[in-house]
């Protein structure tokens, strides 16, 4: 398994993701890309657009957490408090950084919309925080502490994340190995239970799949070590072929399911 | 806004969620049932297959708010911890219902498929729990307490959640409308501040969304009152035109955008 010591967390911020309104989408992309730097996604926690909501879950989190990463809420309008929220939480004042001031201006000059107060507002950062760059939309994120502001658009939150990756320092980079076959969970449930309790340093999940009519499960091997992997994969594999089915390489499988 | 004396909480169980493996869509599919049904999730939490973690946010959560629904890990594999460790948060005991068993054992007599300890164990509820009913694949649900108990995989959860409904008593359902325009969040940002200073029942958000080429933003007011939630959609849909854009009426949009 990954450096269990280097952790993170993310706090998602909206109530369109708590109406069901906005699928989320940024969990999935941070998981995978702190999976690749060798750190372990611990906690999610998807809290409304509330002051003392925010302070509480991004204190939480900062004390238990090697790194946080928050989205959604630093945009221009009134629903948009999260910087507010998280300079209370670190208990410092928010100020209008000049730095965030100057990428604004150029920006908002190049695309010829008003640079109006509330586009401004986009500029308040709570003071002592780092800068996280926008190559979207010039608004920037930032860093106080363990926590990594960043907004809840996808698409500027996934730019954002690449560029911000080289400042994270993880353990061990977490490799994976999935063995998919066509029978029950339930019916390779006690040989796999097994096979885990030999790979205490081998993290098994089974994940009962169900497409085109046919069933299965999806075994999903990780770990840090390489041999450890592959050694646990071929007993896994051994363990499909004693049951009387073919182990199926599978790179990628579907999330929903059936079985068991 | 709809009662907010009644709430809810998920507890999302699974390292294939915090791995970026899996795409949860559980989340957007209990939060837009609540919302029907008068009753506000006002938050989320994902955690690891871990007992400890799981106990700690089940417990948490099951204070805090009115209805807990936790999904994933009630499964027949090793990594399926979730009865166990519900069982810890509440203090009791686990055993084999007799019911659960009586369920399972008539679906795998009609499937042929064998019934053996590993899928038995899905018939392991806390004492006390009263089952929730599984129309898919038998296997049941528990609540015990506030902590409604469901499983992971999609289609079986939203077909046990639609058979659980009518035990949740909510408060009045939160009605919603979207006034979209194309333009920027920044543009608007004034003048909707205004809007939701005067109307403190009716939850505006701001959404941006990027399109075919074009940006713009969603509107999102939500609440209980019709006639209120129609007073502030025609003073936002005023806005608009007041800035120079013409309001479109929108069932749904885009979740992610640009702009600002």
């Amino acid at each position: 398994m990954t450096d269990p010591s280097v952790t993170a967390a993310i706090c998602i911020i909206g109530n369109e993701i708590l109406s069901g309104r906005t699928q989320d989408k940024n969990l999935a992309f941070i998981g995978e890309r702190l999976n690749a730097l060798g750190i372990r996604l611990s906690e999610v926690r998807v809290v409304r657009d509330d002051e003392s909501a925010i302070v509480e879950a991004v204190r939480a989190l900062s004390e238990r957490y090697t790194y946080v990463f928050t989205s959604g809420g630093i945009g221009p309008t009134h629903d948009d408090i999260t910087t507010a929220c998280i300079a209370k939480a670190f208990g410092v004042a928010v100020e209008r950084n000049s730095e965030a001031m100057r990428r604004l201006t150029a920006h908002y000059a190049n695309t010829g919309i008003e640079f109006n107060e509330a586009r401004r507002k986009m500029a308040d950062i709570p003071v002592g925080a780092a800068l996280i760059d926008n190559p979207v939309s010039a608004a920037p994120g930032f860093i106080i502490g363990n926590v990594h502001v960043l907004p809840g658009v996808p698409r500027i939150m996934q730019a954002m994340f690449d560029g911000l990756k080289s400042r994270l320092v993880g353990g061990a980079p977490m490799l994976s190995c999935t063995v998919a076959c066509t029978i029950g969970e339930g019916t390779v449930a006690a040989g796999l239970g097994a096979i885990q309790g030999r790979y205490a340093d081998v993290e098994i999940g089974s994940y009962p799949y169900f497409r085109a009519g046919h069933f299965g499960t999806s075994l999903v091997l990780r770990a840090a070590d390489a041999t450890r992997l592959d050694a646990a994969a071929e007993e896994v594999r051994a363990l499909v072929r004693s049951l009387g089915a073919e182990p199926i390489e599978a790179a990628a499988e579907p999330a929903e399911g059936d079985a068991a």
